[in-house]
């Protein structure tokens, strides 16, 4: 193990080396915060918690945090707990900040994972004022090296006046090299992203930061809160074997090639269980062009299924990372890290061809997908990136069961209760008992096809009751408004949608 | 005037001179035909006419029908009413079509502009067997010229077995050389689309089409069918000046330039009122990015105000048309005419920071857009390009007046009966009372900017009563499920929102 001064590459930068409470001194009342991390990967852990200590003692040091993605408990936890997180951007997994989302007290907005850096660097949210970055070295010349994820942590550290590097020990040491980070330029001056293959590396390994921002680098050696991933059950089996099946159908009449093209999937157990049934594809070869890499993609790349895969994040379980993180070199040259702008980029997305495959909380019987809020207003994690991979995707493909809650739910309604994504934006659905395939069916095929397909049959007889109840007022996409959301209601007051 | 013969330049191909009711005949029934034409320009005339003559006297000759968008009486009406349309894409603004696609009995799928060529090269909706393709010559290789529109002609040629070409007399010689035709690879082998600046030339002035696909040339000469502009009345006027004073404050606070950023404007009377509404903005050299080019970007080109349009197509008026189309001569080296799949591609958008003005039918609290479906069920034109622009513009910008129907409607509601773009891409609504904001706020903070900012004072109190009563039961986006289309009910019920 380096110590500390070794691992600040950057003599000048040594004197900034300082304690975690001390650099958590430098954080006042309302000030905004661009935290590294993404998708609880890479995030800061010393300096957040010791804020949540200074609070716990001097009161509430109000602030706004954005991040990549989603966090640890040390940031959106004990931040939210200790009253500092006024406002939070733009994605969030926690059960601590979840709550006072939903109660209305912290202020939040969940944006399109790939419009966040442009946004920041247009001055849409006004100023940022420190970026903390966890980082696994400081460079000669004063750069960082980004630890398991990249995600907007680029354009904190061009944004902010102040930057704080944790350093990270704890961070497997072979991440080093694996990133590569690309900053585009604002309009008017903007050039095409030269990324035509999924393995092009068009950036720096490391992110540039002048040393004259870097006000503290502090010492932390706490792993990212990796989270285990369920074993793959029968619902998950069913419907990675349903979307297998269908991809198989569209290689055999010739509208995607034997490897596919770069795949995109969701994180989860159900994203997990579909990428791990690609072990039995045919073809190797496969590419994936992701935010985030869970097991399956370490399995699949291990095995040479797959051949490249780039993402924003890697998000390991603790299975996964105590089989992989200490094998990273091995996969260094298979395996890159980019900011989030590049990782979802729509211009990529579309000229890669990616097939987008998405978890849907909620489908409607016309292809519209809820993503965000249960019950059209109860918010869990985030639009995320998929609303970036659906609408620029070559194939669009959203996953759900066909039912939640002992099927006292079900997934499919005649009205989503919240739409993130809109008819216009999806081409497969897939549940347990099939798919269906939307493309250039108009409304009514579309409701056909939803219903027969990938219906429950406790729910299916009540689905097409309300579809030809609701054909005879006649209109393109027929709807009986006045019960559009009558199985939402029948949920809240009676416990069960049946 | 030049001979039919004279405007077919490869000699080899003037052997297909024919009548219009002769090439209709090689259509069949069960075919799937790719017209020219973009939102009513450059669309065929003299077949659509003869075909739909046919069906008078032999019956009905069931086929599907792709545009660019829409289309003019020839087409979507004359074959609609001989029953010679069964299924549509991907936009119309007809009256007969529209009542048979609310009727159930023409399928309709309304697609992202930017998705049709591509999803047509990528074989997701069958063979295409004739591409119809209105033209002002044929030049000596056997390439098309074509007129008013680019659209989805491009691809309509590549994909179609047998191509039909019209060569419309009647359209103005200076639309020659204007066009600008590029069609990228399909993935994986794509690259960058080289476009950086509005003015960018990256293709050929002429539709490359193999002369051996030609099977008939017939001649026309029927104006497009342009329709009038209403003058900006007050209302129009109204939001025009919110819309420029948001975009003044804006160049204020350092967040756009003086000469703004390329224009994007929907089609319509509101569209064009603000766009006329530039001819006060203090700078020249502005440009405009979109897909129709009404009178008031001729106006503004005129004055020198604007000084380059790239479209997907020319829309004036009668009377722009009367005033400009003799002189387009003077134009050409400041207009381009891009397929759409360009003109309305996510990627050059977003690289060149396009600022995004549609029209919204209705807008809901949280600032959800509804832009297609009238109750929630009827389908009025369609998407169009709207969510193109929306999701990948630098600004993206939603205007409608507060009402309807002599204020029977209120356009801000409760909750959208149909959503086509969501809360996540959509950044500033106006409407003739002011300009809401939403950039960065979450939705109890946006219903309040939308309610206060937007609404007309007839609905204003009931809007916040709604928004008082649903938050009592919390959730991050709150609603009341039972009462969210109430207004709609309403309205159908009763005749008015009040």
């Amino acid at each position: 193990m380096n110590s500390i001064e070794e691992l600040v590459g950057n003599r000048t930068l040594r004197d900034k080396i300082t304690t975690a409470e001390e650099a958590a001194l430098i954080i006042e009342p309302g000030m905004t915060l661009g935290c590294s991390g993404f998708t609880p990967s890479g995030y800061p852990k010393a300096v957040p918690t010791a804020l949540a200590k200074r609070a716990e003692s001097d009161g509430p040091i109000p602030v706004t945090v954005w991040s990549g993605a989603s966090v640890g408990p040390e940031l959106d936890g004990e931040l939210t707990r200790t009253g500092c997180i006024k406002r939070r951007y733009p994605y969030q997994t926690n059960d601590d900040i979840r709550r006072e989302i939903n109660a209305g007290t912290v202020q939040f907005a969940d944006i399109h994972l790939s419009h966040n850096a442009q946004n920041i660097r247009y001055g849409f949210y006004g100023s940022f004022h420190i970026a903390i970055i966890e980082a696994l070295r400081i460079t000669n010349e004063g750069d960082i090296v980004l630890t398991s994820a990249v995600g907007n942590s680029n354009v904190f550290v061009e944004s902010a006046d102040k930057v704080i590097v944790e350093i990270n020990t704890a961070q497997p040491e072979g991440l080093d090299g694996i990133h590569d980070i690309y900053s585009p330029e604002n309009p008017p001056h903007r050039k095409p992203i030269p990324i035509t293959n999924v393995q092009d590396r068009i950036g720096s390994p490391y992110l540039h930061c002048s040393p004259e921002k870097i006000v503290a680098i502090v010492h932390s050696d706490v792993k990212d809160a990796q989270r285990p991933l369920a074993p793959v059950d029968d619902v998950s089996g069913r419907i990675s074997h349903n979307l297998l099946d269908f991809l198989s159908a569209e290689v055999k009449s010739g509208k995607l090639p034997k490897e596919l093209l770069p795949l995109q999937s969701g994180v989860g157990n159900i994203a997990n269980a579909v990428l791990a049934g690609l072990a039995e594809w045919p073809s190797d070869n496969l590419k994936v062009y992701t935010e985030v890499i869970q097991d399956a993609v370490f399995d699949l790349l291990d095995s040479g299924k797959i051949s490249f895969a780039s993402s924003a994040a890697l998000t390991p379980s603790p299975d996964g990372a105590a089989k992989y993180y200490h094998r990273l070199e091995e996969f260094k040259n298979r395996i890159v890290l980019r900011p989030q702008e590049i990782s979802n980029n729509p211009e990529v997305i579309r000229r890669l061809g990616v097939i987008a495959m998405n978890t849907a909380l909620e489908v409607d019987i016309y292809g519209h997908v809820n993503s965000t809020m249960a019950g059209g207003t109860r918010m869990l994690n985030g639009i995320g990136g998929s609303g970036d991979y659906a609408r620029n995707a070559y194939l669009t493909i959203f996953l759900c069961p066909s039912t939640a809650s002992g099927g006292k739910i079900s997934k499919i309604v005649p009205f989503c209760s919240h739409i993130d994504h809109t008819e216009h934006d999806v081409d497969i659905i897939v549940t347990e008992y099939g798919a269906a395939d939307l493309r250039g069916l108009s409304p009514r095929e579309r409701s056909n096809e939803i219903i027969e397909k990938c219906s429950h049959h406790d729910y299916k007889e009540l689905l097409r009751d309300y579809k030809k109840r609701a054909e005879i007022n006649k209109g393109h996409e027929p709807h009986l408004l006045n019960e559009a959301f009558s199985w939402h209601e029948r949920l809240r007051l009676l416990g069960s949608m049946r």
